[in-house]
């Protein structure tokens, strides 16, 4: 394997032989994916950098790499610092950056698709000022110089059986089909990888975590469409299933399929679909609508079976961590565990389940100061024993064939310390601020933010983080539109009005750096509420997770006589929902972990 | 008097003559004033609209007016539906409605005095769609027809001294001047007409409620200004005061000064600065850096003397209210009170103070039903009695040397009922969630905003204002940048960090259509907060305004302990600020108001 400094050097030799002064290196794929294939981790490949969002420009003399805070002290630990300088975002930008670095006159090249459109708009701006210019490639030159760059995966394509997705892909496309009448639009650009999975009830397994394949689709104002994938990933069964009204074609096929838009209104997210579609289309003579893709907001909000496999699936998911917690809290205080071991034992018993398919993200697995990392990825180097005075936070969920989970439970080793109780029981009240909040409709993610902070704020704390995101059915584990977020944060959603049927997380936390981390998360459903005497239409949530929350974290003197009945009854419904499927010492273990406080 | 049908006429004609095919007519004047001048009051002219906001199209056969949801029913009222078509705003909006009903290749003509740069662009773009075309006018037409227009008012300015200001002019335009190096702008324009009182040291009398004087100003980067002004306006005194460093010109001479900036790099705020400004410099080949006016921020937040003025303010104003509150409470049963003797009573009792110049703004007495309506502003037509088993809201404000006071109390004549009780303990614990919020530096107004409304969401209710606007210091009693209201909503300001100095009202309420209104309005100061451990430098309010809170209103079993140590800490402060100014029978009274509960 060549060093850093080599594959910096080979890309800097290619940019001189594609005539360019520059390039931009995002981290994402053609489908603006948060999480992406092996194949297009071009930012890690050149960098070492093995967060999750970050960027780079390479210029002749300079390089420079672009994370949030974050991952401020990651990118140190796994980047060159001699190669590389290290911009924080959003304190600065790449535009902002090749302003004033970017050589007079010179050529920065870009890859079309692997940026928005306004991204390309804002960064040319940017460079036009320096008297430089941005400039499409045709070839990414990082692709040219990346001898082993592996493949894109050939993973096959699955049927997501109506049976859970609970409408049919024929319905879906006839829905869009309504909806492109309504725009007066002939078609719609699919490029989002789970809008694609979700239109067409197939699933993927082309990327780690999120089950989702490769592929493109226009969907036409006739209700029949056109899928861009690999032929080597759809069998006979996928074939069938997808029926007359789908024509296949493979994935690299989208581009001229676009060129052949002419005339064509066509509708496209300018959130999820890259410039080079925009730009196929604009040459193709085609009438563009930007507008959000029409599966975003039909995919958040769950019909009535997504919302029973969710359910199903959160039965399964609560017994593995209850089984889990209790294996934890007989093995920990001896010194048996650390993180690795603990995140291995969690997975295996979450695996005893036939529906289940993947893990819906690596499991954060965080033990004393490593639980204050709020992205922590626990490693050989980084493992820490489970220790007793400390508190281990895990932070895991599972892919089921019925729906996706995401769990965040902090238990104490051995005995906590009145700080750590009074934080987790802060926490603890701003989480069921949030479980118990009815809102009127309209009402926005970030107007319910400040519920879960409000204890932390009393005692002059905070956490870095949104409060809730959404998820998706089987599918992506972030998945938008809604959030639950500050208002003015930099984390887009917090201002869709929230809707019966979204699913979100409820997942406050505290962290003391290089102490301890706390987070109580639940996977929660938007549902109208009944309330005598409202004189608004109002909705609140249901919990949908259920699994213990660590009793003797808490201090029962700060709950309210409210707070304190929503957390009995929430583990009265804990061994209600999980009970029936644990046996013996699991289900006596749970009894007294669920016991009224 | 003409008829508002004739008026409509002649204005038709003068659009003829002036070869147009429609007028826009909105309400503010050059500034971009929210309450202006009589002789800006064209809406109201012609169309008899008496409400604070709206505007109006007047084409060859078509007229309609534009208001908001507050001004439903007073549109219909007032405004003659046979010769106007009644327009919601935001669900239309002038643009809109011209894309649909303007003449195919008419000219629709605007005064660009009245409208901001990205009006125009919005409008001419919609208009452009329709092959028609947006045309400024050099003379407004309306003023043509208005053959009796009051003249721009000719009061003189006075100066606000140094002893209520806290700042002397001379140092507010070095603050500026280095704001302008800091931009690298050689001049500032001041427009908005708060902004240049604030910035001089002066308070005009142009204007009801609002102590400003009709007046441009530019402020240069070596410390000196321009300002225009009437000079009849100007005496002797406020000659002296502003001192050498401040040329005058005539108002008229505004526009002629824009033209000598040829070359100059000038800023100008483009939600302040009316279209023509920056036209005028586009002329003259300026550079226009499009930026919020330099004294917004340095207005909102109040120094150590506007702080104490303020404080000084609120003593005298709550001494009145307190006065006001036993009489209304000895008088009303009786059946001796309607809502305009007893808002003329309230104006006495606050005119006594040699410290008052005026209200700021006209007093909201609603008695009963008249209670619910949030801008409702009593007149013989509408006057009510003050009944037995109904509530009195009573929002009002002076404006005093040292300080512009804002405060609404809601009471109880006679026996209230159950619900009203129920209703305004709500509204209480959600003015008490935000008089007691800790929140971390860089929390923004719509942060706080749903701790006001979660009692009343708990109980499917809700209010359909912001919790809380700035306040000026003898100045605007709306004043930005600052805000607390829900994210998402069409009023401006919410998303302005909060900071110490900065003086907004907390005022949540409940509004039962056609029944009963309540509000509880304090004005509150940011201030920074000492909390023992904290990890945030941590922000929060303490409460300016100091009156009884109508005790026969809180059922006290549904405050919490700590909103009950509240009240009754604040009302102990009403009794420790107020009392020492009040004697015999009204001490006695307040005393009595305010004893614990």
């Amino acid at each position: 394997m060549s060093s850093y400094a080599d594959r910096l050097a080979a890309l800097r030799e290619q940019l001189k032989a594609d005539r360019l002064d520059g390039f931009v290196v995002p981290l994402t794929d053609e489908h603006m994916s948060e999480y992406v294939g092996t194949y297009a981790q071009r930012l890690q490949w050149l960098t070492g950098f093995e967060g999750s969002a970050g960027s780079a420009v390479v210029l002749p003399q300079e390089a420079a790499i672009f994370v949030d805070g974050r991952y401020t002290l990651q990118v140190r630990a796994q980047v060159d610092g001699e190669h590389w300088s290290y911009q924080s975002v959003p304190e600065t930008s790449i535009a902002a950056w090749l302003k004033d670095h970017a050589p007079q006159g010179g050529r920065i090249g870009y890859d079309p698709w692997l940026h928005s459109r306004d991204w390309v708009k804002r960064a040319g701006a940017a460079l036009k000022d320096r008297g430089a210019e941005l400039v499409a490639v045709t070839r990414n030159p990082i692709d040219a110089v990346w001898g082993d760059r592996p493949a894109a995966s050939p993973a096959r394509l699955i049927v997501h059986p109506d049976r859970y997705a609970g409408k049919s892909a024929a319905e879906k496309r006839t829905d869009i089909a309504d909806w492109l009448a309504d725009k007066g639009a002939d078609a719609a650009v699919l490029s989002a990888l789970d809008s694609i999975a979700w239109a067409f009830n197939v699933r993927g397994q082309d990327v780690a975590r999120t089950p989702v394949a490769l592929a493109f689709a226009l969907v036409h104002a006739d209700g029949t469409a056109d899928l861009f994938v690999a032929s080597e990933k759809v069998d006979a069964e996928v074939r069938q299933h997808l029926g007359n009204g789908v024509r296949l074609h493979e994935r690299a096929e989208f581009e001229s399929a676009l060129a052949a838009l002419t005339g064509k209104t066509v509708a496209v997210d300018p959130e999820r679909a890259v410039a080079a579609i925009f730009e196929a289309l604009d040459q193709a003579g085609a009438k563009i609508i930007a507008v959000r893709d029409p599966t975003i907001l039909a995919k958040a909000i769950k019909n009535p079976v997504e919302i029973a496999g969710q359910q199903a699936a959160q039965a399964r998911d609560g017994a593995a961590i209850s089984r889990f917690l209790k294996w934890v809290e007989a093995e920990a205080p001896g010194g048996a565990l650390d993180e690795l071991t603990a995140s291995d034992h969690l997975e295996s018993l979450r695996r005893e389940n036939a529906e289940l398919k993947d893990l819906s993200f690596d499991t954060i697995s965080g033990a004393g100061p490593n639980g204050a990392i709020v992205h922590y990825r626990s490693s050989e180097k980084t493992n820490r024993k489970l220790e007793p005075g400390s508190l281990y936070l895990v932070d895991s969920g599972g892919q089921y064939v019925d729906g996706t989970t995401d769990i965040t439970r902090t238990v104490a080793i051995g005995e906590p310390s009145a700080e750590m109780r009074d934080r987790f029981t802060r926490v603890l009240k701003g989480h069921i601020a949030v479980a118990t909040a009815l809102f009127p409709k309209g009402t926005r993610g970030t107007q319910l933010d400040s519920f879960a902070r409000r204890p932390l704020w009393q005692a002059g704390l905070d956490y870095a983080h949104g409060t809730g995101h959404g998820v998706g059915s089987f599918l992506s584990v972030h998945e938008g539109p809604q959030r639950i977020s500050p208002a003015g944060s930099a984390q887009a959603g917090g201002d869709e009005p929230l809707a019966p049927g979204m699913i979100l997380s409820n997942e406050p936390g505290y962290y003391k750096t290089g102490a301890y981390g706390i987070r109580i998360e639940n996977l929660v459903l938007v549902v109208e509420k009944q309330v005598a005497g409202a004189e608004k239409e109002m909705l609140g949530f249901d919990t949908l997770t259920f699994a213990p929350i660590e009793r003797r974290l808490i201090v029962k003197d700060m709950l309210s006589e409210e707070e304190l009945a929503w957390l009995n009854a929430y583990h009265a419904a804990v061994v209600e929902k999980i009970g029936p499927s644990l046996q013996g010492e699991d289900r006596a273990w749970l009894e007294a972990a669920c016991a009224p406080l």
